[in-house]
């Protein structure tokens, strides 16, 4: 049963096996109430735990400062690409976008149906391998917000730190590296993720929402669009995705457990500086991003020779190092280098890239 | 592990032992994939088998003909309450509802943000105890549709057959009795339903719509809630809520197994006339809907007395018959008894009615 991978997916991704293994033990009959989490009222008084601990200690690991709201909601980053304008471009009707990769431009490009948004910067003509330095003064000075992507899960690259947008509000999808790494919640207006890449399964978004902003959507919006909807009534308006804030939940527990996202921050640096280090000296791999922005999530690489890159993931996967082609859209490769991926996944690895390298030199 | 109570709970309700059974057993290594299915990459080989399959069975199950899309969705149906109007009031702008319950009243609401919505006929000034006749004539020629809630979750009632609309199109929310009942699905051109209740866990919802209504919304809706970018991408625009999707397809191949929705429905009609038969021959309970407009799935019931109805679930609680509360908005007692309510769970409430009745009468 558990002859397991190194799964090096993008997202869905790998989770931690101990949250796995719990929450099949536990599949029939959960703490001893007779039922399955996925059968669970979520009125009920162990749902309410479940998801009253979840929003608890997700403000634990992250120090989400009082004045801030924690929600769970359904409909994915794609959902929140139109509910973040939606909440929060209700001012003057603008807000200004950084065109990190392909995410970032989708959530630039949802914007503009509702109202002005604008890309003050973009790294897409030298194919997203950087992170634009945008001073204060690009930033208009009535926009409503800010927007940046913090983590590009394609191209392989992060902010090292907050823009200074000159005092706008500042709005980040952190889906790819949440919890990854300690921020400084206080930086934002709004943070938010889905949740399958370093929190739990797909199907459950997470957004942290300084709650002056919480209330500004206008009343034609639909009423699971409205941030307040969700924040008067405890991400329970309607019918949680009741799994998924469990496992999400379990997740908490165990980084909590283990040193929380300082202890987290150290190991992941230190995975991805293996990774980085051996490809920068080695003859074969080229890193594409530039040094100062690389992710610490999603090392992306390549050979320089299509035909070559392909036969990597496909002798990888053969021997148990699963999903290490790129996004479709870029081919190449890509390690996906989570919370959950253990330091050996990421030792396997490099072992198997040298010993490429050499029949491949 | 197996101290299994009876769960009544209307949603989320209770699922098949063998489904989850079987997903314990796989959690850490999915036909031997080496991952779960919730680490799994929703563009890898198993998951868009998983996918397909749902998709088929499901189609088998409700003899869903070639001309309509079944798409998987998240966002609950507190989000199709938009999703309809926005995808289908997009002709006159009018649309006709029918309010037989809570649920109903709201997708009525939240059409009218959109649009000329109107209440063509509502039970609410009885109690909802019954599901009104509309003659044909009453709907709105020009209407975009007309809109329906088979199911009444609440309440306990149920459409014996779809209203004559005099042609407008009709689109339904079967949240709680989709599966349960054989349909003719060519007699709608929507059907809508929370996956929570008769299909799986919490954060799905599928919709089953004749293709030629797909397409219909106005570019200014977000990308998320536009049915046509679901049918177009084989409902993975964007990372679809797997998991669950996962255990509905386990669900839906298990109904297969034991015979489909005609299985189903013989076994459901048996369950729910034991019931309301010992009901309405009893001294203590009562019924409150209409004989011809009772629901198979959700078993409305009180003995008049607030305070016994509370005793009553409590006592019920105390014998691992569990969440036989109503609603918090109407009181009483409430038995949900879904296609994964075994029929031993219904004798055994039953044998809990008559002791209770004898002991408070």
């Amino acid at each position: 049963m558990e002859e397991r991978v190194y799964n090096f997916s993008a997202g869905p991704s790998v989770l931690p096996v101990e949250v796995m293994r719990d929450a099949a033990a536990q599949m029939l009959n959960y703490e001893g109430s007779g039922m399955s989490v996925m059968e669970m009222s979520h009125r009920s008084a162990p749902f309410e735990k479940i998801i009253n601990d979840a929003e608890a200690n997700l403000r634990t690991l992250l120090n989400v400062p009082d004045d801030y709201d924690v929600l769970f909601v359904q409909g994915g980053t794609t959902l929140l690409f139109a509910m973040i304008p939606l909440n929060l471009m209700t001012g003057s009707g603008k807000a200004d976008y950084i065109i990190t990769g392909q995410w970032a431009e989708k959530a630039y490009q949802e914007a503009a149906k509702f109202g002005d948004a604008k890309a003050v910067a973009s790294s897409k003509p030298e194919k997203f391998s950087y992170i634009p330095k945008v001073p204060a003064g690009d930033f208009r000075k009535d926009a409503d917000y800010a927007h940046i992507t913090w983590n590009n899960t394609i191209y392989g690259s992060k902010y090292a730190a907050a823009p200074d947008t000159g005092g706008l509000t500042l709005v980040t999808d952190m889906s790819s590296s949440i919890l990854s790494e300690q921020i400084d919640v206080t930086k934002f207006g709004c943070i938010y993720a889905g949740a399958q890449k370093n929190i739990g399964p797909a199907g459950l978004s997470i957004i942290i929402i300084k709650k002056e902003l919480v209330g500004l959507a206008k009343e034609s919006v639909p009423t699971y669009m409205d941030f307040k909807i969700h924040a008067d009534n405890g991400s329970m308006y309607n019918t949680p995705p009741a799994w998924c804030i469990y496992i999400a939940g379990e997740v908490f527990k165990l980084l909590l457990k283990n040193g929380g996202v300082a202890a987290m921050e150290e190991i992941n640096k230190r995975k991805a500086a293996k990774l980085y280090d051996y490809i920068d000296g080695s003859g074969l791999y080229t890193a594409p991003v530039a040094k100062d922005d690389r992710s610490l999530m999603n090392v992306v690489f390549v050979t320089g020779d299509e035909g070559l890159d392909k036969k990597f993931a496909s002798e990888a996967n053969a021997e148990g190092l699963v999903q290490l082609n790129g996004h479709r859209s870029i081919g190449g490769m890509r390690a996906s280098i989570y919370n959950a991926m253990p330091e050996e996944g990421v030792d396997k690895l490099i072992a198997f890239m040298k010993k490429f390298e050499e029949e491949n030199a």
